[in-house]
């Protein structure tokens, strides 16, 4: 039913994060019917992307410049480094406006479950960066998914002997969340990590 | 903070249908972090499904050969006719296996706060079709709401004087769906459209 050319669309659509085939589908026929500049726009757009962006060498960070903006920012704390999984983490954490330190991207978490080890990871730029910029504190802020526990515990030992601290980002309640909602995991870790008022 | 290329390329698929900002940034950073074949593989299929798929000349359906499988198929009822706004309604109906008449995709349908008139529409090839193909019967499968209605009743109006039954299709429940949940405007349709029970 569905010519081949807009099924291999559908299959590369498909690829893209919690896109199924009904959505990809749905993408690809609005891609198609519209004027005809649109699948050319997106195409140019994403080769463009993708030969201009690379990981900065540093910190891995997504840029068109080398180092990255971030990197390159005199005014930043050396002595603070923000450990995430990738790009999208640290434009979350610039976001808030409530970090001045450096960041360090892993380019993802440990996963066991889908072969995902240390070697596939970027533990060694880190470990090296620690030991050479005068890092004094490591905040470890990868999600708070066991995955991302784990790979806050790898990185804890891994960093153990060396004159850093490390510290892990809180879990509790998000704001304007109420506690009869809460799941019982997250109700755990705000009683667990409660601290003291001013 | 986002590399100019990315935000680019986010303005891009931000024009997916259902795709807000949020969503095609995280497809953007997904796509980008990839290996580097996948921007490319899915810029290759833009171009492939854009230059090697068009209306069909008879239905409209989007098709890679011309007229489509659908109107070449000498199986099918010229006598029926359905209409339906565009491909993915076509593929829709196909899937349930019960239709087995021709085509006639309106590319949309009116909408007078989008601007969207009858001159923008097929009818005209409609129309034609009705007077030299020997229907009996259009089958009016816009969309249950106040544009598809307003489109079938042009429809209609259109086709009046002619010798052909125009039809459409029923409003009502969906199959599983409880009556408690259903709105008003569903309800009194399904009560409205009631039949006799064999």
């Amino acid at each position: 039913m569905i010519p081949a050319p807009v099924d291999r669309l559908v299959d590369q659509l498909a690829r893209l994060p919690g896109v199924g085939r009904r959505t990809a589908t749905r993408f690809a026929f609005h891609i198609i019917d519209q004027d005809d500049e649109y699948p050319r726009e997106l195409a140019a757009a994403l080769i463009a992307a993708s030969d201009d962006v690379g990981p900065c060498p540093r910190c891995g960070f997504l840029t068109e410049v080398q180092p990255c903006a971030l990197c390159a920012d005199p005014k930043r704390d050396d002595a603070l480094l923000c450990v995430v999984e990738g790009t999208p983490e640290v434009v979350a954490i610039e976001g808030t406006g409530a970090y001045r330190g450096r960041y360090h991207t892993l380019g993802g978490v440990l996963s066991p479950l889908e072969g995902i080890g240390p070697d596939r990871l970027r533990f060694e730029g880190l470990v090296e960066r620690v030991d050479r910029d005068g890092v004094e504190e490591v905040v470890v802020a990868t999600q708070a998914s066991v995955d991302g526990e784990a790979t806050a515990h790898f990185l804890a030992s891994m960093l153990k002997g060396r004159a850093v601290e490390v510290t892990r980002i809180a879990s509790g309640l998000p704001i304007g969340a109420s506690l009869e909602h809460a799941d019982h995991m997250t109700l755990a870790r705000a009683l667990e990590g409660r601290r003291p008022m001013d």
